[in-house]
């Protein structure tokens, strides 16, 4: 068979990739102030979220880490997946991977220093692992699993025990942080003709 | 509270991060053969693996992911955890991210193309999910997850029932290919000193 057949063949493989917040993201977060409570951390995350529907510039997830103790802004993430054509790239990933870099840890739990991640709706299956793996000592979520499945993206294989996996690891969980404007951003983006872009189905 | 106390005050915000192969991939992937079975696909995963771990390049966790037709390799990944710190860059992750830059995809399921990943070890929770939104058509394994329990590695919120999920989504999993092989990889890992990163224990 000829490889010219391969839909790739032409494309050189791919040794690297460069993954970058939008660049209105400075714009809208204040990295200088410390947050004060649960809530306006997550109204910071929903902001976020918000804000990458209204820019079209990706899902409407968004996720921030908090540096516990003194309630400082570690890192932020949004969505990525549809602009920068990576299916890795949940608000999540995204905010992990910056915090990890501005640290140069590849764990958030190397230091005695406790981080919490705040995300605009329950973690799909990957991003629940991948909270495990990044060292965080909270998870606190708004909209929940349901509420983006009723919008018709799909959560893949993540379930009840999985909380109860990771809450025997250490982390302390708390959902439903202002939940009806969790689902209002989702609706949101719906309304605005978002894509849908789950793995299987396109 | 003065902010100089928080860890990251003087370092600036993290807004992208660049995430690579080790160099040494090119010298030992031949990128225009195509590879005709599962079994030397899989050698090839098992391979990467190896030499992650004979380079000290990074954990004992390899993945390439083929082009089913053809049997043309479209991305390999290496797992980068501790020397990018980034703890998100598993194997399967790394070949995933790569491919779809490639391709200028946000899923590999976005044409008629089919893509098989072939992993050197069962997924933990965080790649079962990315492994669903990447798209492929059929997951391949060598070692097992508890294998790589055995060693020390934490596999994170993944059940059989994950397995069961990602297979209703359209996935053909194929699990225990060269699986002792696989083995030999992780038991290399640990008896030449390698870094156990896991999120919590530290």
């Amino acid at each position: 068979m000829c490889q010219c057949s391969t839909p790739f063949f032409h494309h050189p493989p791919q040794s690297s990739v460069s993954i970058h917040l939008p660049e209105w993201i400075n714009s809208v977060v204040d990295w200088n102030t410390p947050l004060t409570n649960d809530s306006e951390k997550m109204a910071l995350a929903l902001l976020l979220a918000a804000e990458n529907v209204k820019r079209q510039t990706g899902g409407p997830f968004a996720t921030i880490i908090v540096h516990k103790k003194s309630g400082m802004l570690l890192s932020v993430g949004v969505n990525q997946v549809v602009p920068q054509t990576n299916s890795t790239l949940h608000g999540e990933v995204m905010a992990i991977m910056m915090g990890e870099q501005r640290l140069k840890q590849y764990s958030l739990s190397q230091t005695a220093d406790e981080y919490e991640l705040f995300t605009s709706c329950e973690p799909c299956a990957m991003c629940m692992g991948a909270i495990l793996w990044s060292g965080v000592k909270r998870l606190i979520c708004s909209a929940t699993g349901d509420d983006a499945r009723a919008i018709g993206f799909d959560e893949g294989p993540v379930f009840e025990s999985s909380y109860d996996y990771i809450q025997n690891a250490g982390i302390e969980v708390v959902r439903k942080v202002l939940q009806e404007q969790g689902q209002a951003v989702l609706n949101q983006y719906i309304a605005s003709g978002g894509t849908l872009y789950n793995g299987a189905a396109e």
